[in-house]
Formats: structure tokens, sequence, C-alpha cells
């Protein structure tokens, strides 16, 4: 049986979960708004802090909408290298939401670009055929680097050089909740001065299903009609929203899987490994050869995938300490 | 308690769906494609008699996804007038995929173009910068002309047209099976020769979110790209396929809607109400004033929601013969 | 030698315009401005009753940016049936400025729907996801329609009903001169409470190159941002605003085009062809066979061009009534 | 009187090329093409060594044409860090041509990157839903980067490195006749293997306005389609096209451009600026300061513009070398 590690996407939904969907009161969300999704919404926002909160069917649509709603036809956004924006979402903020993505280098640690780097990007020269800088994304926890966070007064300073040099921001929180577990501060204290954001109910949270996207009550009702128009609307969605409020009753869960990932980082720092100690739930192993790491790890029943140039590995709600006990065993078994 | 006639979107999982979702087997679909997904879409390509099939969260998007893959920036599509791609989908067949769209009348009945109305608007002239038809769509059961049908002999006389004059053809389905009861065929003989067709699993068939859209092994490969692009890529989506199966496993129950909506149209005539008898479910009526009408029935309990400057009923499954006979009781009571 | 009556695009510059160019004082237009195009775009708002103007290469660019500043994307827009943004523009509208097109019937005439037509296509029902329909593009003279005009007080009960709608309004006027000339009335009163103009230098007004948009002076602000964008910007563009400056003087030059075009028609009817008495410099006769027709009368030296079905021939400044004298003659000498 | 170095797209045309303005044979060319318009880009074409060539009215849309054509949704292209796709058009790349930019360090020299990193960047781990990388833009000389060329060898080593990882090549060629000069080599020796190149035939070279984009056969038939639908398709295009013509019978004056740019590099230099010597005709100055400097030069009569953190300087054919000698004069006198 492989222990899978590729992603915490891949987290199946428990007994307590499917009888909530069950459960579920439902009704037609796009004609009504459907009881259960207007609870979860609710849930939402009142977490991370925002007037009002927007159930999608994936953090990529949550994204989406909210660069649609931000950038006017050919604008910039400023977003780290390997942003999820910018790399895993097939130029969707390009094509769909016509803006122009600058990446921004990390000059403050990993994932992390300096609130300098923020300012400098910005300028213009003024000219009225110049390029405007109007947005920056930022992503907590950055997956590429290693699920690195970026901590409450440094997230200040970067919203509040953006608001100077005239950007709105995006806040891709697809593992937010991850970030407010390793900082042991409310997710609300993340989200401090965005004008958006987005976080994911499946991934660590373990829902089958479902993101949300949240701002002030304007942007949601804006964003409500951008979701129908992307197709994005359901009718009882009801039955997958039970599911995302059993999932954000379970946010300390999430500690079991940085203690999880740290005692894999450990482990193989131990028997050599070139790894950076994790912040959170990711993993990433330097190795010379990406693709045939891969396929010795799946041969003894070990998965992950390739992210940047290196192998990653992400613990989640399926993974318990004995599992990853057991993958340093598989690797010990062959070395 | 008011009798809901708005939609047949409103309909409620019952209680074999909601199990079947609890106990349907799961994965992660962006990564491996989730086992009940794989059945769903494998059974939707077995009815509709395409090589494949691909779930996706609305037939909004369905839609979208073929329109997206069908045309070139700028080709020109036709639809029937009122065809929900042009009248429904908030424009996202012109933003998104790029298509200039051209409503055709009704010159072979209600909602019903003619072949020979099709061969005359695939004209160009043939210049260089010539605007180029390259797509016609098709709407069976057509919603807003009242759910009216499209035979399988008219259906082959139009695509025929089609593909003569250097078109391809999308079917929106979204009622399709609707068509196929009332004609007494089986669906798959309502998509010979498209090359695309999109169908829903809520409306009609009651499962809570989801439709489909099927079409030959390559386009099925580049849709799920474009649906991973839209935010529409799902992870344990196993538990709304589950439903879908369920769905499918019913069509015969359409039958009934059929029956309830032509008892509700009787009823109507008998009280000298302007009506068209229905060929499926769907019922609209004449009336002077929509908005006052409308006030009117929602005062005594019964929904509607105005269509094309009519009034429209929709049967469902949550709707029994009786409901009817209890909407007719109350217009009587107050009339 | 062939008469051109294909259309009026084809007419040459004459040596005061030749010499206005090579005598233009020129600029960098994208650095500074041009000094003779601020001259020109002064004189065309001056003359259209507008805070400003812009130079654009062509009608079809004048037309798209003003569509890609009215519309938010997905908007849906009214304009005529056969109207040149539909039709001409290769599907620009749609997968550029991502506006939703309806083309309205010329309930009103040829060329002209009604202000009861506007109104009733302006309702969307007030949902928060019904398509919302802000603009409406009128066309005079409308082309397709056979260069038909629209009066100042026709024109002004349509403005007004697209705004008591909530539309904005877009003319394209590429021959506003001709309907200005046709009707007796200054070019300015056919501009009345529109929100943004097109209007064509070349065509009767005989520049090699160019039209304008113009409308106050915050959209021409943007336009000229959006003209960059599209690759509209030139540098030493004064030789072609010099041209414009002087076509602009010779507006009533047009009147000798429309009595051509009487000539022409009134010869074609006593004749016993089916043409229907023009009201500027397009002529428009019904055929049996088109393509047939055209190469018949290329075979005696006459070019004309199909357009919606029938034949058009289109007088202009190198066409003169001896001109039309013997294209009756070479008719005369096959029939 | 001030000297203008801000660039050469500021060079006023001289009477040899306002003589052949008026005497250019013209046509429609939407229609027919205009004569001088053919034998323009048949001249360009055979230079350049490719099938066929497209007159535009800018380097903007030159680019914009080629990447609309080379890219589908969402493609990600790769492109030197502050080339003119990605900092000077106003973002139409991702706007309207749905490309997801990649800048790309200048880890081979100034303005060049490598056919490493080009390889390197390629890479999507072949995944169904990864972002695909299909195109590589060259800009030579590449501007933000001081006029720096790339020589034929690596020329073809970026080129052969592109394909052999399934990208497709565009070259921004604007200046490509300054590169061809500077190497003592033909223009076509600079083209080799990609698939569209564009050049200007403004700048340096002198016309008013006007650029070409080419490549094979079919290609220019589409970018025919594509400028017509962005508005830049014009009709006496012959005007503008005979002073293209003059242009490249001119090639050789750049040559003096070039000496001018070493000539006040080589005066800034021995007056303790920090000012890397130039390669073409742009001149790049390092001050504490840019506006200020700015400023400064404009008080003394010297025209300058920012450019990446520095001044640029651009030497052009109303530019004598005394009026270098001129330059350093003025900032002596108030050094």
């Amino acid at each position: 049986m492989p222990i899978d590690l590729r992603s915490d996407t891949v987290t199946r939904p428990d007994e307590r979960m499917t009888e909530a969907m069950a459960a579920a009161e439902v009704g037609d969300d796009v004609l009504d708004r459907d009881p259960t999704m207007r609870r979860l919404e609710h849930r939402v926002a009142e977490l991370l802090g925002t007037e009002a909160a927007l159930w999608v069917p994936s953090g990529t649509m949550g994204n989406l909408i909210a660069l649609c709603l931000h950038l006017e036809r050919g604008e910039r956004f400023l977003a780290p290298r390997g942003a999820h924006v910018l790399t895993h979402e097939l130029g969707s903020a390009a094509w769909l939401a016509g803006g122009m993505p600058e990446p921004l280098s990390w000059d403050a640690g990993a994932g992390r670009p300096s609130p300098w780097l923020v300012r400098s990007e910005s300028a213009d020269g003024g000219r009225y055929d110049a390029l405007r800088t109007t947005l920056l994304c930022l992503e907590n926890t950055h997956n590429a680097a290693g699920g690195t966070v970026i901590p409450p007064d440094e997230h200040a300073q970067l919203v509040a050089t953006a608001r100077d040099n005239g950007m709105r921001v995006h806040l891709d929180g697809a593992r937010l909740f991850n970030a407010s577990v390793a900082l042991g501060v409310p997710v609300a204290a993340l989200t401090v001065g965005v004008d958006t954001v987005q976080i994911c109910l499946s991934k660590g949270l373990g829902a089958p299903v479902g993101s949300a996207v949240a701002g002030d009550a304007e942007f949601v009702e804006r964003a409500r009609r951008t979701r129908k128009m992307l197709g994005g609307g359901v009718r009882q969605g009801g039955v997958l929203a039970a599911a995302g409020l059993v999932a954000l009753e379970r946010t300390e869960r999430l500690r079991t899987d940085h203690d999880n990932a740290k005692r894999l980082a450990e482990g193989l720092i131990t028997r050599g490994w070139n790894v950076t100690p994790p912040q959170t739930n990711i993993v990433l192993a330097s190795v010379p050869d990406v693709q045939h790491s891969l396929e010795w790890l799946e041969g003894i029943g070990v998965l992950a995938v390739p992210m940047g140039g290196k192998l990653r590995f992400v613990t989640h709600g399926d993974v318990r300490s004995t599992d990853i006990d057991e993958v340093l065993r598989r690797i010990d078994a062959v070395s």
C-alpha cells in the first residue's frame, strides 16, 4: 500500500463529514442561496475578518475571480516567483483576467518578496502609455517555496507598501490555516488590510470539494456574478458546504500535519538528505535527479511530486506519524 | 407552504442519493481521476454515444468549455434566439470564448431554426477579412421557447446542413433527457453527428450539483485542461458523481414531470389562460403584465419566474400531481 | 478602364492632399503629440461638438476602442442588424471588447430600430445573474441598409431611450458627413447626446488613411492608452493628419456623390432594375443571383460588391457624373 | 534649441521621403492590396529572408499579431527581462494574446538569456494540467539593456534550443538593422530559424509611420486578418509604404548613429560619468537620481528619457556629430 505524500488534496472525507453532507439542509444556491452555503459563507467571513465570503468550486476559481475583478485590461500585477497564480493555474491570470504578471524574487526569504521590492516594482514613470501596476498577490503559505509562512508584521508591511503605491492586495490563502497554526495567531491576523483572500476547504482541512473567496460585500456581490459567468454557480451546494463547515472546526488538526512534516524532514536529514526544515506541512528535498528519485520512491511505495526542481512531500489528514516512520523504514530498507 | 414551480433546478436530492454520496469511493480527481467520477463519465459517454465525457460543476461551464474549444478568436456562431448560451450565461460566450453570436429566428417552430436558415447564415462571401461562421449551437429542449423538442430527423438535417457549410455543432442538452422521454427515443438518437454535447445531472434528474460535457477523446482531454483553467477541477468529486450516477438511472421519472406539466397547462387553459400545450416539463403562459402575475401567484403560494415576456412554470421531482391540483385550487380560490 | 463603384474607400488622395502631407509640420505623436495631429483632433472635436477627439488608423479601431471602454466583460450591447460592428469587424466586439451583441431588427425603416425596440431589449429582470444591456451602437448612415440616414429627431429619441434605460451610446459615424449633407444639418446635430462617435476621414472625404473617435476628455485620454495597446499609436502621424484636415474642408463635395448615386439609381430603375432610391451615396440593387451579376458587371468594366444578398454600388470622389452615364451605356450595350 | 536624444522615433521624414510619399502609386489595401504596399512588403520579406511580410502601423501591433497567432489561450512565453513586449506594450501580450509571460534573466550578458536558461524554463513536468511554454520572444537589439546585440551564432543556439524544446520563436527586431550594421552581417543572418520577425521602418530608418511583421505565407495571410480585427488595416497605405521603401535603402546610415553614440559615451566617460560603452545607438548612464538628472539636462537643452532606472540617450537621423559635441559643451558649461 503506497503512502501518498503527493499533496494534502488527496485527503478523503471522513465519516463525520459524509454524515454532515447527507444531513445538510439544501436549497437552490443560484436562485435563492442555499441555507447551508449561507452558513458556511458567513462562518468563513467571520474567521477571516471580512464583510462577506463566497463559496467556489476550487482555489483556482477563487483566485481567478479576484484577479478578474481587481484588474483592468492589461494591468500589471506582482506575485512572488513560483506563486500558484503564476505557475499552476494554466495562465488564466493572463488569458481570462487580462493581467500582465511580474514575478518577484524572494529577497526577504523563501517565498517572500520584500516591501522594498514591491515599492521598486510599482514605479511606472507616470507616462500616459505606461503599464500600470495595480495589484499585489501574496501567497501564505507559499507552496513552491516549501510551505513557508509570512508572519503578521511582515504581512502588514507588504500590504502597507502596496497600498501606499496604489495597489490593491489579494491573498492566496489556500493554506492560510497552516500559516495560522504554525505562527500561533488567529487566521484574521494574516488577512489584515487585504482586499480579498482565498482559502481552501479541501487540502489540509479535508473537505472533498471547495474553497472560498472573501472581501467586502460589494466585492462578493460582483464575485457571485463572475462565478456564474465562469460556470461555478451550483444548485444544492449545501451538500458540499456542510463538509466545509466540518472542515472549519478542525483547523487545529493541522498541527499534527506540521509535526509529521518535521518528523519526516528530521528523518531524512539524519539520513543525509538535503532537506530544508519545514515551517508547515510541506517538505522539499533537493536531489540530483528529480525524475529518478520519484521513480525510486514509487518503487518502495512512497509517493511524492516534483516542485520547482525539487521533490515535494506533503503531510495531511490521512497520514499518521507511524506512516512517516514507515516511509523512513522503506527508505532504509533499500539504501 | 409555497409550491415551487420556478425551475427544475430546485429539486432536492433524496435519500438514495445522499446514501450513495456518503458511500462513494473517492480519489483526487485532479491528480489521478476519482474512481466514481470515472464511472460517471464512462456512463454519460455510453448513454450519449460519444467517445468520452467530462464532469463539470454546471451546464454553463460545460457550454463555455465547448465554445472555448470550438471557436477561434472572433469566429461567429449561430444559436436559436433565446438560447441559454446567448441569454443566461452572462456573455461568457463573447468575453471568454471570444465568439460573435448570431441569434437565429424560430422559422421552423418554437425554438427551432430551419436548415435553410442555418445554410443562409453560413455564407461569408469568401473574402479574407470576412467574419467566419464556424459553429452551430442547438438547444434540445429549448428552455425559453417552452421546453420544445427537436425530433431526430430534424436534428439530423440541421447537423448535416451545418457540416456541409463548414460548421461544427455543439448541443446544449441541459434537458436532453426530457426530449428523449417526450419523443420516446434513446438519448443517443438526439446527439447523432454533433461534435459535443452538454447534459445536466441536476434539473429534472435531481442530482444536487453537476453536468457533463461529452465528445471525442481528444476534445475531452482538452476540455479537462480548460476546466482546470476556469477553476472547475475538483478533488474528491466522487461525492457528487455518485449522485449523478443515481440520477442517470431515473431518466424515466421525467415522464411524471411531463404529465404534471400537461395537467397544469390543461387546468390553466380550462380556466381561460393563454397557454401553449407543453411538450415536456415547461409551461409558458402569456399574461398582460408578467410582474403583476408573478406577485399575484406568490401571494397565493405558487412560485414561477418570468421568461421572455411570459410566465414560466416548471415541473420537477419535488412536485406531485396533487401539487398541481393544489395550484389550480389556489388559483380558483382567488379568481 | 473599369469604373470602380465597390466602395468610397477606393478614393485616391488628390494633389492638394499630397502637397499638404509633404508640407506637414510633424512631431512624435506617442511622445509629445504631433502638432498637425493636434490640429486635426481639435478640428474634429469642434465639428462633432465633443470635448476631444483622437486620430485612429481605421474606423474599425475607432469603434473597437469605444466598445472596449464602454463595455465591462460580458455586457450586452444593441446594434441594428447588419451594423459594421456586428458584421465587418471580424468579431472584435466579442473577442476584444468582450461584449455580447444583440442585433436589432429594422422596425423603424431600413437600418433603423425604433426607440420602442431599444427599450424593450433593455429589460433584464433585475436578477443578480442577468446579462446586462449597457450600450446602444447606432450607425448613421447605415451601410448595409443602403446608406440610410437617421434624422436628428429620431436620433434624439433613440439616445434618450437608451439613456433612460441605463445605456451609453456610441455612434458609428463612418459616413456621418454623408448623413449631414443629405439632411442639410450640421454634423453636430447628429451627435447630440452620444457618449462617443467615430468618423472616417477616408471614404467620401478622400483622405488616404485615418478615422477619429471622439467623446469627452476623459474618454479620449483613456482611448489614447487603448490605442497604444492595440498598436494604433503612430509617430510622425502629421503626414496623415494633414490629409485629414484637407478632407474636413470638403464635406460639401459629398453632395456630388449623392447626386451621382441618384443618377445611377434612376438610370437603373428606368432600365427595370429593382433598386431602392438612395438617400446618400450607396445604391443597392436586388438581383436574382448576386455572384452572377457581379461577374457580368465586371465583364463590362463596372465594379460592385455583394452586400447582404444584394449588389452594392458606391459613388465617391473619383467618380464623375459622366462615369455614371458610361456605366449605364455599358449596361445598355450588352442588355 | 534643445537637442533631442529621447528616442530615434523622433526622426522627421526628409525631403526625399515626402517626395516619394507624394508620388506614390496607391490603391485600396483592404480591398485589392495597394501596389506600393505590395512592393514594400516584398522588399521586407526579401531582406529578412522570409516568404512574406505585412505592413503594420506600429511595432507594437506587429508584436501583438505574432503573439496572438503563436499563442493558444493561457500558454506561457519567454522573453528577456525588460523586453518591449513585457514592459512597453501595456500588457497586450496578456490581455489580447492571452499569453502568460515569463521574464528571463540576462545570464548571458546585458539583454541576453542563455540557451541553458531557455531549456530550463521549458520543462513542465508533462502533466495534463501544466502550464505549457510554447514561444520564445527575442529582442535584437535589446532596448532596455542599452541597444545590445545578439550575434548570429548565439542567435542560432537560442533558436535551436527553443525548437528542440517545442517552442516557436518570434524576434522583436524593431532595431534589427542596428544589430546588422553593428555586427557587419546581413539582416537575414539574424533571422535564421525564427518563425516570425517584426522590424520598424520608423526609428533609425526614419520613416514617419510603420513597421512590418514577417514570416511564412500562411502566417502572413492570417496576420492580415488579425490586423483587420485590431483596426490596423488601412486604405491608401501606399503613401506610407513609399516612405518605408526609401527607409530601407538607407540602412547604412545607422553607422553614423552608432558613431555618434560612441562619441557621446566616450565624452561622458571622459567627464567621469558611469556609462557602458554602447554597441549601437543607445547610451545608458547610471546616475544617483534619474529624475533630477533629466531635469538638469532639460535645463541645458538636452533631452533624454528614463529607462530601467538609468538615463537613456538615443542617436538618430536628426542628430549630427556636431550636436553631440554641443551636448558635451553644454554639460561642461554647467559642471
